[in-house]
């Protein structure tokens, strides 16, 4: 059954996890480009990864296409041997994932995400080119399904999405805003508005912020939609770390980012937290970002498995809210078996050195910087940059 | 060259970091019971791991043996397949290691660990008949040296060395104490003694403990071998955790154990100032325990770079001091590509509502039970549980 | 000159800091009651306390009448000496201030303040007429100006206006209110608009929230005052605490009121900020309420020193920026006597089993009482308690 | 009846607070010199601070003579009149203190302190000339007895407590040191031996660190006496700032002190459980130093009232633990009228952006300083500051 026939049929889908994120720490994706060569150079790597998000309870694997557009591995990627060329990097992502999926009940969605040409103003017709040729392989390989992930930006994610629709898959959009909508700041319900007339069966936000904003966001996009009598499946791929001291460009503002996010990752009962609250909204394609890990998408499947009737095969290795500590020797780590227990653990940091927040840097969340993207005079990030530094704000 | 050689000739040799952790996470460990049947159950899995820590830059693969002793898979991993013995455990966890290790300049450790026939009071020959049934297939497959890890018990893990010691193999041995020493009391200093005098040609310390820690306790087993006029490579196994606020029982004690941890997950940079620290104590077999995923390894590797003269493979995926972040789009992110940068941040934790330290629960940090221990009237787990029952401490 | 002389003239005036709290530590009032029967009982207390604020800087001081109402002192304070009259209180509270005023150059202002009346659903005559009978001491004493304040309800404040203005005398008028607005949802911006229509000629808020939400709902009521074209002078008497995660009801509702919040206590640095941070948005009548002790309001004095042309008194035993502890005998302590030291310090709690932030207590938060405050169809606390004991919320 | 009558019929007998903190607060103690001139240019200031400790329940008012020798005076005290001699000073201190006294059951103690001559290095009879000029004072003005308070170096202190032993009044004598001991590393075990050898009755600790290192400390006195087979009464005049986080020279070194350490201010219940605690210990001389309010020393009185079968005169003024809420509006602040509320509280400091632990500066804490000072090589500050001055630690 199809994405559609899945979501219509008032199923919860389980997405996967974060792949640059997961991976740069296994050793094979670069941070900084985040590009995903490794289809190519490591495929062992990927296909593990994939494979364990399988057995953690994704019904949707991505394939790890993420940043692979021609533009942005010429851009950035030139680390990478030249004979690795974007097309390459996609039908590899796309073959690994068919086979990790076939090997349980997993659909393959192909993804496209922001690109290097639109933030240095190429007109429509350029942008659209570069998403044809991820297209292209996507349908050669006959994935299951589109998604259009990680845009800051409304109008290139429009862009994105009238694309994927001209392959008559169904096509899911995902944007990386918070509450206050995208970098020219339009509000996250005109978004999802302007996604679904696009063409996007379901909506919904990705990466940049911690669970509880993005909720926030997605909420925000289902009075936008409900105002507009459109109809849409929700979905919600949000980051897993802490990220109330975010500014409006997200995780990648605070200090911390991407090196020192540590004190910030979830545990699984931040994302149990998640998905019930995910669900009670009405989102049904509930997955991760960066820094889901799969034990925390699995989480997610443990959570829901009330709803769902089952539970992922890899709580073999598991046990609900911690109940395999009932056979442990001391009576103390015995008494933590418990849902109550976990639930109301406030985690110490173990770092009596270290704030629990963080100011972001930048211009993102200055208030002179905010007013012009209000103002929408400032269309691009360059011209952005340029004016932040005539102003040395 | 085997690890003796190595040592003696003052390499740097790295270790791996910690499997039951990283699997669990993955999906394949059990946390509570923490055994290693995915050896039998996943070698892809084991595998992938292995090669991760490889690529990441260790020098010595440990066959994925934790809690394989016989007496332990029967006693707490009755959830697993009883066809899975121990022998099959532990051959397959040979095997991967091995085929791995081929793969690159990599020395395979097999390895034992505490078992519960010492903590329920069986005697010397019976403890060690246990261990003898592991090494049996260590010999058989030829491993290249061995060591006898995570012992909170100086007299097991003496037992251990013995046992370990007929191979005529080189033997490591780390326990998993902290400086007040081992469950009854005896200083890290005459651990070391012991080890040493046991057969032991490399000894240190494992897991329980953070960096910080367990380098002091390896300073107090230097300052005990000094005194002895014995001499041993020195070797240093931490948790990627940070744990300031432990009791002599490490962090199995902490409220955070084990479904709570992520807050303290050290950084990359914790790690290489770890390093360094370890080379600076003399310490020249430096690895890690639980939480070390690939990237912390790296980090040991990339920090020591300029005494071993090579990045490992890993680092083509890395920048050092996060230099890479000089491509990077936003300028207040350039400004991160810099050693004094990352060198200096304290991370924020994004969880204003939770404190940074918490006190560890049970009675291994009471006044009752650590004046029983010093005594040591009460010689065994059981006894001191009877003990701690009894005065309802 | 009057107060709106000083005002008019471009003056910067200081008022004075927290008399409940202040007096509370020093043991002469009872928390919970928070009633001034002090002037009565122990007249030297309350007089040095008078006098510290003078010497700090203060330009104003208010009678001792917080809570003095006649329905307040029958209601809460029965444990008071019955012999002490409401207007005994109110006529003590008046000649101490006076006293001390005339040992400087200080004003003298009558306050007064929410109550018990209006919160029992006591009509509009029956609540202006408690105003009335402390208003009659206060011009029987001859009181330099008026002042109504620690309003929660717009309604009530303006009833208050009304009787002040009767006097003839100049009237200030703050609310404990945040930007969300009064406990029936009016905002802050109409607050003040109707405060002035009701006869203000300075309006703010004092109380219940910290530097930064006071200053930030100050700027709220200015531009409501622009939009409607109307002119008052602002004033700002926010707390000495940090509360950043206060809910619509301020530091009542933290976990922490009134016997925990020591962690929260401003610094004089703090205050500094503050003080720069209200004279730059235009607030002139510059003071404090709870938690404020003489240091604080020295700090306002000395942060405007460039732009008044003087130091108050009490800098004698002061220096600028700590800058007498370039007198010390240790380097590192001599190090501190700079600004650049105190304004980028991030004080540490010194408790590390402690959180930074809170969760506030009670349905002043939820969402349940938010909204029936928003639709005003409970529109008395009474009401609302009822409504809230009913939802169980 | 005289301290030692007191003390010898098993009688708690409570300290006052810190003088020279809570005056600076009040606007009448210069930081940096801390001297006590105030006795004379404004004693209505000192007397009103007398009295609330008195009401608060203190037993003993000490003179506000603290670093009031004259050669402190004349050093650092030059921002200060000359006219006010260091003999004004002592007087008018006496006299304010007995006249306070004679309003309640408390006795008065006339107190030195750590001398510049001592640090100097000036020898054993000019620094014990210094104190005999101030004792002169307290014997001309009668007081009950004597106090050797805030003293680093074992030397000094036995020198004053033989000056003051000539007077045959009771000795006091407190060192502010921690369980390392005093700056030349003398333990407090032998600190305690040589002050009762010397001719002090009473022996503890006051300033430089938290209510639980004060108790450490004194527990190791304790021991010392206990193994010397001597007798002595014990007391305890901790800070009111939480300090876990200092070196071996207490606050001092602390990068928050001295205008900073607000976060760090103890609660009444902190205060409480140190009462509790000191009591276990067999300390019967229990007060504060400096952050110690009238309302911490009251909570001392409040803890103990069972034992001493009475309550201070402010406690009129307040409840146990928090019971006058039980009066409030509000249904959830009414349910913090109870022990085990605020026993259990974790208060928020409110600044999310800060620690909660600092490191302290200076050579205090770092290895060479130490070992320097244990070597007693370095025997007095001047010594060592020019050995950290000249290695640039």
């Amino acid at each position: 059954q199809g994405i559609l026939e899945r979501l219509d049929a008032g199923e919860i889908v389980i997405g996967d996890g974060g792949f640059v994120f997961a991976l740069e720490k296994r050793g094979y994706v670069k941070a900084g480009p985040w590009t995903p060569e490794a289809t190519v150079e490591h495929p062992e790597a990927v296909r593990q990864l994939h494979r364990e998000f399988l057995r953690a309870g994704s019904n949707v694997l991505q394939t790890f296409t993420f940043y692979a557009s021609e533009d942005k591995l010429e851009n950035r990627g030139n680390y990478v041997a030249e004979k690795i060329s974007s097309q390459k990097v996609n039908e590899a992502a796309c073959d690994i994932a068919r086979e990790v999926a076939d090997e349980g009940d997993a659909l393959v969605a192909g993804g496209v995400s922001q690109t290097p040409s639109y933030l240095s103003c190429k007109d429509k017709t350029e942008v659209k080119a570069v998403f044809r040729k991820q297209l292209d392989v996507f349908m050669k390989k006959n994935v299951d399904f589109l998604i259009a992930e990680y845009f800051e930006h409304i109008e290139e994610a429009v862009w994105a999405v009238e694309v994927l629709k001209e392959s008559g898959k169904p096509v899911a959009a995902t944007m990386c805003i918070g509450p206050e909508g995208d970098m020219h700041g339009v509000s996250p319900g005109e978004c999802a508005v302007q996604l679904v007339k696009a063409g996007a069966s379901i909506v919904g936000v990705n990466c940049h912020f911690d669970t509880e904003t993005c909720l926030e966001t997605v909420r925000l996009m289902k009075e936008g939609l409900q105002a507009a009598k459109l109809k849409a499946h929700l979905m919600s791929q949000p980051l897993a770390f802490h990220t109330p001291d975010c500014g409006k460009q997200g995780f990648i503002d605070l200090p911390e980012f991407p090196f020192g996010l540590e004190p910030r990752i979830a545990t699984r009962w931040d994302i149990q937290k998640y998905a019930r609250k995910a669900y009670d909204l009405g989102v049904r394609f509930i997955g991760g970002c960066c820094g889901f890990e799969p034990y925390h998408i699995r989480a997610i499947a443990e959570e829901l498995a009330p709803e769902r009737g089952f539970l992922p095969e890899a709580s073999e290795k598991h046990g609900s809210w911690g109940d395999n500590l009932s056979m442990h020797t001391k009576p103390w780590v015995r008494a933590r078996a418990r849902k109550v227990y976990w639930e109301n653990l406030k985690p110490a940091s173990g770092r009596p050195y270290c704030p629990s927040m963080s100011k972001p840097d930048g211009w993102g969340v200055t208030k002179g910087a905010k007013e012009l993207m209000q103002q929408k005079e400032a269309t691009t990030e360059q011209q952005l940059k340029e004016l932040f530094q005539k102003q040395k704000v």
